[in-house]
C-alpha cells in the first residue's frame, strides 16, 4: 500500500483572539511496525472535545465560510488558553473504524479488516494512524457507530464506580445524570446494585431516567430540592459525588445534605461530622466558579476528576476488566444515542455547530467522516 | 481528698436564637482509676475555641452583667448550629497545670504535683479531671504559661508536614502565617529544609515573618500579589497549601499559581497540568464561601484539614515522635506569645471580649483561671 490522503479537522488559537476551526488534507503514510491505519467511520461530539474545538470562543458571531470557521475568542478565556496559542489542534478523543492497513508486526497484523474502536486524540478525521494497542476490537455484530463511544462514557463511568469503592464509599450521587453517560451510570449501578442519586435540571430528565428505571430522580429546578436531596442521600448512604457541571452552588449542596445526614443524630461539634465526604467534578458544563459555603464542617474534600489520571492509578489488570464488561456489552449497559450524524464538512456549518455546540444533556452528534 | 468546687465557663444557645455565656459553678469528686485532677493556671483561647463559645453572635450589641452575657446568634448562623440548641457547652481545647489529685492507677499518681500540658475540651475552668493518658508532662523549668499551647498550634504545623510528606509534596504555602502557628511552621521549615511559602494580610505581618527568618513572606493586599505568589512557587515547587481563612478566592489563587508554574514549559492540555495540587482548608477566619475559579485543570483538591481525624490517620508511633519534638522544644520552635492574660470572670466583660473574639492574626489571649 501506499500512502493515502484524507482531511482532518483542526483548531488553532491565534495571538490576536482569532479561532480558526478547518479542514486540512494530510497525507498518511503506510503504518510500520505495530501501527495500524484505520478508516475512520464514526467518532461522538463529547464535551471534552468541544472544550478543545471551540472552547468559549463566540461561535454565534462567528464567520463561516466553505471548510472554515473564524471565530473570536472571549479575552478572558484567551489567558487561560495562552498555551495552545499558534498551534493547530486536532480533535476527536474517541470513535470507530475498520483496520484498512497494518505494520508488519503480528499484534498490527491481526487487526487487519477489523472494526475497532480506539482512542486518539483526532479522532474528527478520516484516516487514523495509530498503534495496535490503542484498539479494541469490536465484536463481530457491532457497527462503528455503536462502537464509537465505547471508551470514553463507559470507561467514566465504570471509573466512578472502581473510586466509590477504592475510596470506600457505598453509594454515589451524579449531576447532569441524564446524559449518555448518566444512563450508563444507571444501568451499571442497577447491575451492581449500588445506591444511585440522580440530579437533573428539568422534568424530561426526570422522565429518561424514571423509564430506564433510575430509583432517586431529583430535579434540582424545582422548589423543595434542598430537602429532596437530604431525604435521598439518607436513603442511600452516599457520601460521594461526581459533578459534570463545575460552576455554582450544587456541589456545596450536596456536601451539605450529606453533612446534615451523617450529624443528624450525632452530639454538637463545632467541626461537624467525623463521616468523610467526597465531591469529584469531572466537567465543565458551568463554567462560572464553585461556590462552596462550607457548611459541611471539615470532613470534606472536593477535587478535579479526569479519565486518564484514574487509569493510571487504577493499573492493567482494573482497566482490563473494565474494557472487557464494556466490550460484553457495548450495545446493552453501554449503548449511547445520537441527536444525529454530522460528515467533516457539515461539522464546519453555521446551524450544525450552534446545535452542537449547545451541549444539551442527552444531546450527543456523531461525525461520519467517510 | 473530698470533693472540690471551681468555676466553668458555659456557652448556650437558646431555641430563640440567644446566646447566653455564663461561669457555672461544679463539683469534682476526687479522681478515680486512671483519672487525675488539675489546677488549671493557663489556657490560650484558640481560633476554634471562639468558634464554640461565641461562634458569630453579635458580642457587640450583648447585654453584659456580672458573670453572664447574653447576645443575639444571627438567623443564617442558628441554623448551621442547630444541633448544640439547649446544650450548655463547656469550652477550652488546650491548657497547662498542676495535677493536685490522683486515682490509684500509677500513671495517674506518676502524674501528682507534676505540671502538665494537657487536651481536654473545656479548659477554661479553675479545674479538670482528665485521664492521665491526656496529660503531657512539661519539664521542671517550663512554666504553664509556657506549656499552655504545646497541642494546637504545635501539633498543627507538625502534621502540616506530616501531610505534606505522607502525599508527597515537598514545599509548602501556608496562609494568616503570622499567626502563632505560622511562626512555629516557619521555625520548623527552617530546621527541616523545607521550603516554605508565608502569606500575610499586611506590612506589619510581613516584618514578623521578616525577623524570624522567614525567606518568602507575601502580603496579599500588595498590588503584585498574584506575580509574587507564582514567583515564590516556581521557586519553591509548593503544591500543597494550608489555608486558615476559609472564605473568599485566596485558595483559588494559590491553585491558579501552582498550574500556572506546573504548565510553563508542558505542552498545552485542554485537562490543565498532570501535577497534583492540594489545598487544605483548616480554619474558618473568613466565613464567607470558598470560590474556585477552576483555573487549575482537574489535578487538583481542596479539603478540609483537622487536627484530630489526622493524628487517628498517622498512628500512635507518629505521635509520639511529634508530641516529643514539641517537648523538647517548647521554649524555642513551639514558643507562644500571648496579648495578655485573662481571668474567668474578666473573659465576660465587654472590653475583654471585644479585644479577644477580633481573631486579629498573632493577637492571643491567656485564660488564667485561678
Amino acid at each position: 500500500m501506499t500512502e493515502i490522503q484524507g482531511l482532518k479537522l483542526l483548531s488553532t488559537l491565534d495571538a490576536d483572539g482569532r479561532l480558526i476551526v478547518e479542514l486540512a488534507e494530510e497525507r498518511l503514510p503506510p503504518p510500520q511496525a505495530d501501527e495500524v491505519l484505520v478508516r475512520v467511520e464514526a467518532a461522538p461530539i463529547n464535551p471534552s472535545d468541544l472544550a478543545l474545538l471551540f472552547a468559549s470562543a463566540d461561535v454565534e458571531n462567528a464567520e463561516y465560510s466553505e471548510g472554515r470557521i473564524v471565530a473570536r475568542m472571549p479575552d478572558a478565556a484567551r489567558r487561560a488558553l495562552a498555551g495552545r496559542v499558534g498551534q493547530p489542534m486536532t480533535i476527536g478523543n474517541e470513535g470507530a473504524g475498520t483496520v484498512i492497513a497494518a505494520g508488519e508486526a503480528p499484534e498490527a497484523q491481526a487487526l487487519l479488516g477489523k472494526r475497532v474502536a480506539l482512542i486518539s486524540g483526532s479522532m474528527f478525521a478520516q484516516y487514523r494512524t495509530v498503534n495496535a494497542r490503542a484498539c479494541m476490537v469490536l465484536p463481530d455484530d457491532v457497527t462503528a457507530e455503536q462502537g464509537a463511544s465505547a471508551f470514553v462514557n463507559p470507561m467514566t463511568a465504570l471509573g466512578f464506580v472502581e473510586t466509590m469503592k477504592r475510596e470506600v464509599h457505598t453509594a454515589i450521587v451524579h449531576t447532569a445524570a441524564a446524559s449518555n453517560l448518566g444512563q450508563m451510570l444507571v444501568r451499571i449501578a442497577q447491575e451492581d446494585g449500588i445506591p444511585l442519586v440522580n440530579i437533573v435540571r428539568n422534568d424530561a430528565q426526570v422522565a429518561i431516567l424514571k423509564d430506564i428505571g433510575a430509583e432517586h430522580v431529583l430535579n434540582s429546578s424545582e422548589e423543595g430540592f434542598a430537602a429532596q436531596l437530604e431525604a435521598a442521600v439518607a436513603a442511600t448512604g452516599a457520601t460521594i459525588a461526581f459533578d459534570a457541571i463545575g460552576g455554582g452552588h450544587l456541589v456545596s449542596q450536596i456536601l451539605h445534605a450529606m453533612e446534615q445526614v451523617a450529624s443528624k443524630d450525632a452530639p454538637y461539634s463545632r467541626y461537624g461530622s467525623d463521616s468523610p465526604k467526597q465531591a469529584y467534578i469531572y466537567g465543565a458544563l458551568d463554567l462560572s466558579p464553585t461556590i462552596l459555603t462550607r457548611s459541611f464542617g471539615f470532613g470534606w474534600s472536593v477535587g478535579g476528576w479526569l479519565l486518564f489520571p484514574f487509569l493510571q492509578s487504577a493499573g492493567p489488570e482494573t482497566i482490563e476488566r473494565m474494557k472487557q464488561r464494556v466490550m460484553d456489552n457495548i450495545t446493552t449497559t453501554f449503548a449511547s444515542h445520537y441527536m444525529g450524524h454530522i460528515s467533516l464538512s457539515e461539522a464546519l456549518s453555521r446551524d450544525a455547530v450552534l446545535t452542537y455546540n449547545a451541549r444539551r444533556t442527552g444531546e450527543k452528534y456523531l461525525v461520519v467522516p467517510n
